[in-house]
């Protein structure tokens, strides 16, 4: 640790003894699986596996392919497959190492991402034994490229209602694999413009006249000399917004024939004579069972999206806490930019919910881990699992985009230049807000699940019904799917003390506020859609619209308490004093800044008094400053190396052309060879004509930049 | 005018008789220089103007300066240049063309910008005849690219402390330009990596031993073959986060000798004995004067904010208006993604915020107009022009940079594709909110601004006198310095009628809570910064940091109220019922939506009950509902055409390829060849073991997209 007066900046009004233990905090942060998120580190310290910004679009998608074989050659990237083909059967850990790969180039972890994760994963999840030993191997070594087309033009998020067919002709016994329009075009494809030989495709399941829904299909594309094999088309997608070291294209299929058993048939199958079986009997549940195979996608982006952020906000906060711009006080030193108010209101608050996202990704892996290794893996636990994905991706990947975006422009110009990493990150990190299911589609989801949750417990207008739905919501449940947290005290009681919103609010009444918010949504929205079940079809969506956006507010609300809940639960496991002081501020800023955030619905709802609410800015303004000496601690604990941050701004060089530059004025001083400023010198020339009619009277500094 | 039935979607609750005429609102919106702009989005119909969004990094900025010279040729940047040289001294004109080039490409705007918005300005506004008749003619041409050097790597909008010298040498009559230290490098210049053989640079005018502060000097950097100078030297900027069509780079000067008369010296004077004068007295005035010249940038940077959030608009109104996806009601057909109550609030608020930013740059550019032709030319004239624009560009950027990107997220993976234009835009723009000063520096400009204003206006506590300060920072001062707008009642008097925020908020209502909030936070500021007067230099600065947050949020509320004025102004002058009705609309989902943004404040101040506050997100939706079968129009409105969109989502594609799918499944219904869907069918094969241990129970549908 460094000395913290180097650290603290000029002018801090409250100073603070406590200091964390950075080495532990990066532990904690770390989590679960931090051994194999070091390792992954390590790894990625190789400038090989760096994305390289001077190439144009084809030479990084050549590069980006080349660094997945070297994954391969690491043993980087098979955790979670099977033992029998050289993998781990470690699902946590795989995703762990995944998303560590965010720091070396978002392009190599998405490809990465769409050769295991999604297409070998398909593969693994979906297909059986003779699959595993005909494709697995390949896939793993890269030796089969693939894609994963389950998106279509004409539908993302919905894609049970995916065009494509799959017809089964019982004389060939084979399916025919075909694209009736062009909205039913597979689209955003990784792999499909350039390098893919195979796909797994969705699509309609059409046997003996009758449609069982959307299966997946193993379908070659390409042959050895890389063109198309008959009917299949495709172009590519060209530029985008980001990850252009992926060959995103679309493909189609004209009749394409394959053999029966390229039916990936572990949830159903046809027999050679066309009769369907599957061992879940009801279409819908099959459907989700299939897609649930396929969370981790969103396990993986939440996590990178947290990391991200943190890498963003290490380089934004080393910078701040380096660069000086205007003089503020007395003397010749211009103010380091941190020390104004205004940037620390920027940088730390986001800090804080960063803090919270990895806490709670690490919450959410294990959750996952539970639920694949088969350690806890009931109806239920599957189903909290969708939820808590649901949830977390969405807030995450917003935060990234939002952070990134503040870092940048906290940096000014130098942000806006590609070698300081903010830019290319948020646009590589954009399609995260859409791609594995859509933000808002997603929450919509989690508000569903609240509302049938609530609907289950809540039969009559019982409060003490009301408040056991509260606490079903909460991490315990969701997380660990058992041991309740308890409520601290009802939200009613949280009026007496005026004095307790001026020191902060305690963590249960945050937690009161943040958890009774909850449910009184769920509970407001529940109570206006009650009319809809004596409504017909369309004037029952209707009502739901007009609730859709609310709704999606109590989903929002229930995945930053789950966030704030899993921050405390590692606040609280912390040993050293003065790291649980420090992270207990940077909670408290988190759960302050929520209630900030929605203090108009506490208001109007009742649960604060106008002058308390009013105390909540100035407490979260003082948060900030005492967080301040601390921030360079907190984003050290993050753990990066200069090699997975290659950001010149966060490497001191601002620092030192900062201690270069004051070292000139301080020696023209010294010698005397300093000019004078015109203020102070005696005459002022010739005066000439008062032109003050163009003249500012501005008192204070101010400029451009050109 | 299309049928309204097309427009309006299905299962709309509130239809509308009331219709907008298109063209009279493009009008509107076009503004004071409507044939300027229509002249210049004529003109950039070409596609030689356009992006090519293929090209890599080097092309690009070659097709650039190529697209500079056909500039040339078609007479379109020199509106603002004086007659005697080919220009037009038409200030608002050639902001008003200018502005419109931000459809063709960003890179195309900002260079032209530089060349001759900057550098070119530098010459005209800071320069006197000579410098004119020996450089105007070859700027306008391009026979001299040039480069505006005034931003250093270690300042930004802190242009006073550049460190640059310009240290005048009797003997030689010269001036040495120099870079004492690494940080005072010039940084992020235009022109500067290849194509610039001049700048204009920024320096310390030192002469017998007096620092006479920031001057600007002409200093050539390159030879006829491209080579620097003796004594310059630079690097080039590399990749960017955007507006890679820029050749932007570094540069630094070592003992670089130019003429005495290379000094543009309108407004300070170094004869060839060193003796310095000035037609300005004080040197922070002059200094300002300086740097008030070039308040164009600002101007420019607003509007092209505004009309790049139109662009935004009417891509993603026009995708949402025939994207189809999820089936919400009875029947076959799935909901028009723009008739979900989500989409509506995602995107009509922000075409609300849209208007209000161009009626507002028209005011704003009025003003520009009048100061720069002299019209109305006083001390108070140009120092209004300064806050406006610092109160305004940062309102429109950050605008612009949320409303491009909730606009891709709201096109999905089609809005990541470069080719609908989404992404690259907001890439271009990101630059916007921190380049010709830093949007927080900026609106805390304002903020002291308005604090000098209260203080002059404010000595004692008397309300009357708070009243006037109030009317005296509405759009009918700021804009036009004269003709107070009269606050309709005082904010007390808005408590009677509950019913009025049911039925919304009336224009005197909005008005007055929208006024009487930037008047609270002012004073609000103004007296907890009261003690100031008897603290030391630095304690005044911790105080002032304590409430620099609070000061910038006063200025944005300023910025937002002169924003809503000048929109319902515009709304007023409408003659056409229809019209007048429908924007009306629009307008009060833009003050609504400022007031509810800011609701947690009318709260806590007592401005509006818990019963009220909470009536006005139930009304912001009802007004979303209500503009919803307008939408098309609103954005049609904006009068693009389809080479000023090129984005192909925004072509009709998307409603051919729904049209193409539905009628195949019409057609497979008809025939009676449609596969049966399982639940339908009698038999389900072989329904296996239940494993529903992996199911999902959710009943809605949802989904990935890989």
């Amino acid at each position: 640790m460094t000395d913290i007066t180097n650290r603290a900046g000029a002018g801090q009004a409250e100073a603070s003894t406590a200091r964390i233990d950075v080495a532990d905090v990066t532990n904690r942060l770390l989590g679960t699986w931090a051994d194999v998120r070091r390792e992954a580190r390590e790894m990625v310290k190789d400038p090989a596996f760096w994305r390289d910004d001077e190439l144009a679009r084809d030479a990084h998608r050549e590069r980006v392919l080349e660094q997945l074989r070297l994954l391969v050659e690491k043993k980087a990237v098979h955790r979670a497959f099977p033992k029998a083909y050289g993998g781990q059967e470690n699902n946590g850990a795989n995703i762990a190492g995944f998303v560590e790969l965010v720091s070396a180039d978002p392009s190599l972890q998405i490809k990465a991402g769409v050769q295991w994760g999604l297409f070998g994963s398909a593969v693994q999840q979906l297909g059986t034994k003779e699959h595993h030993d005909k494709w697995l191997p390949g896939i793993m070594s890269l030796e089969i490229p693939g894609a994963f087309a389950m998106t279509e033009t004409g539908h993302g998020s919905d894609v049970a209602s995916a065009a494509t067919t799959a017809t089964y002709d019982p004389e060939a016994e084979e399916f025919v694999i075909h694209t009736p329009f062009r909205a039913a075009w597979k689209e955003y494809l990784g792999n499909a413009a350039v390098h893919g030989i195979a796909a797994t495709v969705f699509a309609q399941l059409i046997t003996n006249g009758v449609n069982h829904g959307v299966h997946c299909f193993y379908v070659p594309i390409r042959d050895a000399d890389g063109a198309f094999l008959p009917g299949v088309g495709g172009e590519d997608d060209g530029q985008k917004g980001g990850l252009n070291g992926i060959d995103n294209g679309r493909l189609h299929f004209t009749n394409v024939r394959i053999p029966r058993t390229n039916l990936l048939n572990k949830y159903g199958d046809v027999a050679p004579d066309g009769t369907y079986s599957s061992p879940i009997k009801s279409a819908g549940r099959r459907f989700f069972t299939m897609l649930g195979t396929l969370v981790q996608g969103r396990v993986s982006l939440d996590g990178s999206a947290a990391w991200a952020s943190a890498l963003a906000l290490k380089i934004a906060i080393t910078y701040g806490n380096e660069r000086r711009q205007f003089n503020a006080g007395e003397g010749t030193e211009e103010t380091v930019i941190l020390d104004y108010a205004r940037h620390q209101r920027r940088l730390l608050p986001r800090l804080a919910t960063t803090y919270a996202s990895i806490f709670a990704h690490d919450e959410f892996l294990v959750k996952f881990d539970a639920v694949f290794s088969g350690a806890a893996d009931t109806d239920e636990d599957r189903e909290d699992l969708e939820t808590l994905a649901a949830a977390l991706k969405p807030l995450s990947t917003w935060h990234a985009l939002d952070t990134l975006q503040e870092a940048r422009e906290a940096c000014g110009g130098a942000g806006f230049m590609f070698e300081n990493r903010l830019v290319g990150l948020r646009a590589d990190l954009d399609i995260y807000a859409t791609f594995e299911g859509d933000n808002n589609v997603l929450l919509q989801l989690v508000g569903k699940r609240l509302l049938s949750d609530f609907a289950k417990q809540f039969k009559g207008a019982d409060a003490a019904a009301l408040a056991r739905f509260a606490v079903g919501q909460t991490a315990g449940k969701v997380f660990h799917g058992a041991g309740l947290r308890q409520l601290g005290q009802t939200v009613g009681d949280l009026g007496s003390t005026a004095r307790a919103v001026e020191r902060g609010l305690r963590e249960d009444q945050q937690h009161a506020l943040l958890a009774d918010r909850v449910s009184q949504m769920v509970s407001d929205v529940a109570t206006r859609l009650r009319p809809a079940s004596k409504l017909s079809k369309t004037e029952a969506a209707a009502l739901f619209n007009e609730n859709q956006s609310e709704l999606i507010e109590a989903a929002r609300a229930h995945g930053e308490l789950l966030q704030w809940e899993a921050f405390t639960d590692a606040v609280n496991a912390i040993d050293d004093e003065g790291t649980r002081t420090v992270l207990t501020w940077l909670r408290d800023l988190f759960g302050l800044g929520l209630i900030e955030k929605h203090l108009a619905w506490y208001l109007i709802n009742g649960r604060l008094s106008a002058q308390r609410a009013g105390a909540v800015t100035a407490y979260i303004d003082r948060l900030c400053r005492r967080l301040r000496p601390h921030a360079l601690d907190l984003v050290d604990a993050f753990g990066y190396a200069p090699e997975h941050l290659r950001a010149p701004i966060a490497s001191g060089a601002e620092r030192a052309r900062q201690d270069e530059a004051r070292a000139y004025y301080a020696q023209q001083r010294a010698s005397g060879t300093a000019p004078i400023l015109e203020k102070h010198a005696g005459t002022h020339g010739h005066a000439g004509t008062h032109a003050g009619k163009h003249a500012s009277t501005h008192a204070e500094k101010h400029g451009l930049q050109g």
